[in-house]
């Protein structure tokens, strides 16, 4: 079949690759469309020693399995099932899993690809295929919702205004959060609901610190050096949730999250349900966050596109 | 009064100090013992920026206030009592407070001492000079359950068999969790409970990594750096416990901290009460690891010899 192909560092398109093949319990869909993640800008930096096929924000077509010839998107970790992790239903987290398009799994930018049938959910009608895509990073937002209490007596900050800081902002607004969003691009207020305040200039280290006064802080852009700006906004006490996944070490003086007593929270993947639910409203605007779109033959060129900075959504138009 | 001071990095001894000043609601104390603190050795390394008379681990006899005449230890942060933080009970977290020898006021290494009278607690009959001088880092020890959910489920590793780390490890052991301690000095098993499993070799970087098998993790090496070492350690959603803080910026990988969603958490100080509750049980056999004492005049050797690597406690005699 037809799709991208990454090898020591190098994507390439290629028509001879293996399409999935059958097997007991797993669905395989044909891709309609795939979005660029920044996971997958770092993969081929070398993240995760990934070698195949990247993508892992899709909708496609059941070609089989319980939902056969139905509009899907499907969660990403395929995990075995039988392990202690998965019976203690951390099975996002089972340590023989695979990874659509991050780790021993072919991904989404490509004809078609597999998932086991309990991975996939089906796509409310409300729901266009361009919005369907941003199913996966808005579940991995509202995942925050999961591990941190939320609410409205929560100040939160959310670093970053690219794609994953949008839809966490979004997620910390519906779940009745004060937000402020620090970004670099002032015309992203405009995707964002009007209650939640846009700042640019915040993250940029020229002593315009603002006090401390947050008790809630998500790291969303995709630089986890960002760590070391967020600790001294916060109060005592207080939560910073790491979004970042990324190949590069950072160095941060820690010392303040000692004596403030603070949590780093590392936070993943999230479940589609919510997401899906969430898109269905309308109530974020992803369509309108679709800056370009290639086709598969094409996707490198969307790597690159979405690499550049400032670059908001790319999507693959993949069939 | 004679005590030692510390300016532009630099100790010395002088008898030109000036006592503390009797104020409202405030005790003064006559020193009889403090003990010598990774903390005072930072604060000699530029932590804090601290000048003046360092020491905050210390007991002694109450001049005047509601205790006078009476055998007391000090909790070290004294809060306004008036802020928004002091009204939510975090008084610790004070963000107008001073803290005995680390900001803002003079420490332990000198005849005298004052602290506001709700900071002062009676040491028991039970509890030596000498180990009432560790109710203050065993306070901080026990702060760990303040902050983290222990108990008998938890399989916890503390890092580090120095004062601090032997004091976290009895901590943990005494609130039910099995306890690995990755330490440095074969020794210091002698130090702990029979229960508690002493490893060493565990902390260098020679491939001898233990596979994920700890659910709780507590940093006490002096190093924060060592935290780079702990995450391949620790299971999906998994807690590691900061205790170290440094003047020293770590580097560190935290992509594994976001793909196993764990939680970093400082740990500072702690209630003094249960940790004299537990020094007076003797189960926690403080006085064998009183390996060098020092008169006050000589309170610099006593710094100069507790950053010997390898010792374990080093206190001052004041009076």
């Amino acid at each position: 079949m037809r799709g991208l192909h990454l090898h020591d560092g190098v994507l390439s398109f290629r028509t001879d690759l293996p399409r999935p093949e059958a097997q007991p319990g797993w669905s395989r869909i044909r891709v309609t469309r795939a979005g660029v993640c920044a996971t997958d800008l770092a993969l081929c930096r070398g993240y995760m020693g990934f070698e195949g096929t990247p993508g892992h924000e899709f909708v496609g077509v059941a070609l089989d399995g319980p939902h056969r010839g139905r509009r899907v998107v499907g969660e990403i970790n395929a995990a075995c099932g039988r392990c202690a992790s998965c019976a203690a239903g951390l099975d996002r987290h089972c340590p023989h899993r695979s990874v659509l398009g991050i780790l021993g799994h072919g991904g989404a930018f490509a004809e078609e690809v597999s998932l086991p049938d309990r991975n996939l959910l089906v796509v409310p009608d409300a729901i266009s295929d361009d919005a369907a895509t941003f199913a996966e990073p808005l579940a991995a937002a509202l995942q925050i919702g999961e591990q941190v209490q939320l609410g409205s007596r929560r100040r939160a900050v959310v670093a970053g205004d690219g794609r994953l800081g949008l839809l966490c902002a979004h997620a910390l607004h519906h779940a009745g959060c004060a937000v402020t969003v620090a970004g670099r691009h002032p015309e992203r207020a405009r995707c964002l609901p009007d209650a939640v305040v846009h700042r640019t200039g915040l993250l940029e280290a020229d002593g315009t610190d603002p006090t401390p006064q947050f008790d809630l802080a998500v790291e969303a852009t995709g630089r986890g050096a960002t760590l070391g700006r967020l600790l001294p906004w916060m109060e005592p006490r207080a939560t910073i949730v790491l979004k970042t996944t990324t190949e590069a070490p950072l160095t941060v003086d820690l010392s303040l999250a000692v004596i403030n007593e603070l949590s780093i929270v590392g936070s993943r993947c999230g479940r589609f349900g919510p997401a899906l639910d969430l898109l269905a409203t309308g109530r974020v605007p992803v369509e309108r966050w679709v800056e370009a779109r290639y086709p598969l033959d094409a996707a490198a060129q969307a790597l690159t596109r979405a690499a550049q900075p400032g670059t908001l959504k790319v999507l693959v138009d993949v069939s």
